[in-house]
């Protein structure tokens, strides 16, 4: 588990997408984000008070994270002057960077001597158990998309956001670097050992009271044959009795795999729910989410509707919309 | 890969059972296995010449296997002995226990010394890529399993001797420990990090002629909530023309999940077949392996037939019968 508050570090980005990471963070854990730590040249602005190390202890942030893409796969070494002096002042690190903060020997040696964490959001930190299929108190939620990248993650916290609004029990469960970043604990499910996939998602998302929803962060696609035995272990490590359709409607063809088509909706529904009663038979699919994001207003609202009208369940952009119809779809259940 | 012929170290195995991966080497390799390596008190006997290690080395042995499964997890000082001097005779070893030979401090000394290598095979050696998807050449064959061990290697593997009899070319691709063993070389799915492990059987049935078929090694299955990752690994990374459905039919509940019932063969074969489809549009399940070991005779060749009638598929035992219907089934395609 990561301490926050956090400082987020944004470094030198060169645009403000390189810091989507701390944007997340920003976005949906305010609470964790003290202040933003800008270099010279840096081109991204969070709107947060910008703080140097000593501001930001004084604020009370415990870690800083690198929530900003760096170039090359390097870290290069006018950041490395920030992040060994934020070890020395009493700062953890967080990042989910490809290249790992305990690969560079001078961020060992200070975190060593300084006793502070390193921690890489990529690299499993906990020995999951394999997968024991006991029925679990408590319930729990995922998307799946027709792909990877469609909104799943963002559908998942705008629906946590609408049910704490609404005064229901809900906890996002991460399942990926930025979303472990935006809590401060989960699993980086695609870095997990293959035998351990589902039995990390039940470590995840245990027992709980009778009405808590855990919302679990989708991952892949099960038409997406790169990642589709993630989502597998998803389905049934997560044990979840309400399913979330994602899609994004303007995609020529599935992520990285030209040739392969997005299937249906109404195809996903048709693999996802049989998978699904499979470790829980009371499964159902209760909404879609979908990313208009490339449609106009007129076009994306038309979207919406078709789709609501077509597949007879609420049919929401959470992006435009909020996701409280989906929550509501989880309290009517 | 692992050096051929080998010399199948039994230790001080307490019954057959214990021996049963040097079994199946020699049920299925017997041109690997030019003896077998037997300590005092041995209760196991492959019934193949014994030797010393001087012996086999005369003989052609490159490699040592250690085909036994060992008590308490523990490498025994008496097995050591044998392991250091085979290393010190020029012999590299292998071994598919839970405890790595490269974690003995001794065995890693020796063999750093003399330049021979410990082949672990629970731990992937290739750094497989992410599946692309790209449609390959040649023609695939996966068996998918009602459950986990109801016979899948067995299968692939008979199915290999019968298309061998037949001139038909084929070639058995492992995924597991055992198949690692037999074989000489093959990837290791259970042990391959999550968003690798499609590639990873990608990289194990590349491109090959338009009439050569890979048998690939089933792991896991699509209804075993613990391990249904591994198995859509295996149907999206293998893109297989053919799937065998495989199934014990006694058995009570799920391998190791008490209140999960199998699925029927109609089940598997609506189940496997959509999903298969997606990465390869022209896969047909093409037959049925069942292992009838817990039936009579009467009662396995009743069975068998009544299936067949049910499923309109060749449907046999392959350890009653051979797989000459299924290896026939593929030649048809």
């Amino acid at each position: 588990m990561i301490e926050t508050p956090y400082l987020l570090f944004l470094g030198d980005a060169p645009d403000p997408l390189a810091a989507k990471v701390a944007q997340g963070i920003r976005d949906w854990r305010p609470e964790y984000a003290v202040g933003q730590f800008r270099m010279d040249g840096c081109k991204a602005d969070l709107g947060l008070p910008d703080m140097d190390l000593a501001e930001a202890k004084a604020a009370g942030a415990k870690t800083l994270v690198v929530g900003v893409a760096n170039r090359g796969g390097v870290i290069s070494q006018a950041w490395k002057k920030v992040l060994v002096t934020a070890l020395e002042e009493g700062f953890d690190l967080a990042s989910g960077l490809h290249n790992l903060l305990r690969d560079e020997a001078d961020l060992a040696a200070v975190a060593e001597a300084t006793g502070r964490a390193l921690h890489d959001v990529r690299v499993p930190e906990v020995d999951y158990p394999i997968a024991n299929g006991v029925p679990r108190s408590g319930k729990r939620c995922l998307a799946v998309g027709t792909d990877c990248s469609v909104g799943k993650m963002y559908t998942a916290l705008a629906m946590d956001r609408s049910m704490q609004a609404m005064g229901m029990k809900a906890t996002f469960r991460a399942t990926g670097q930025t979303g472990i970043l935006i809590t401060g604990e989960g699993v980086p499910l695609d870095a997990v050992v293959a035998d351990f996939m589902a039995g990390a998602v039940e470590w995840l998302t245990p027992d709980n009271d009778a009405d808590h929803w855990d919302l679990i962060e989708g991952q892949g696609s099960l038409f997406h044959v790169s990642y589709s035995g993630v989502t597998m272990a998803l389905i049934h490590g997560g044990q979840p009795d309400a399913l979330i359709l994602s899609h994004e409607p303007t995609r020529a063809h599935m992520r990285g795999l030209p040739g392969y088509e997005l299937p249906t909706l109404e195809a996903l529904r048709d693999m996802a729910l049989p998978l699904a009663r499979i470790a829980n038979p009371k499964a159902q699919v209760v909404g879609i989410s979908v990313n208009t994001k490339a449609l106009s207003e007129d076009q994306a609202l038309d979207y919406l509707e078709q789709t609501e009208k077509r597949m007879g369940l609420p049919t929401v952009d959470p992006f435009r919309q909020g996701a409280d119809r989906l929550a509501q779809a989880l309290a009517a259940l």
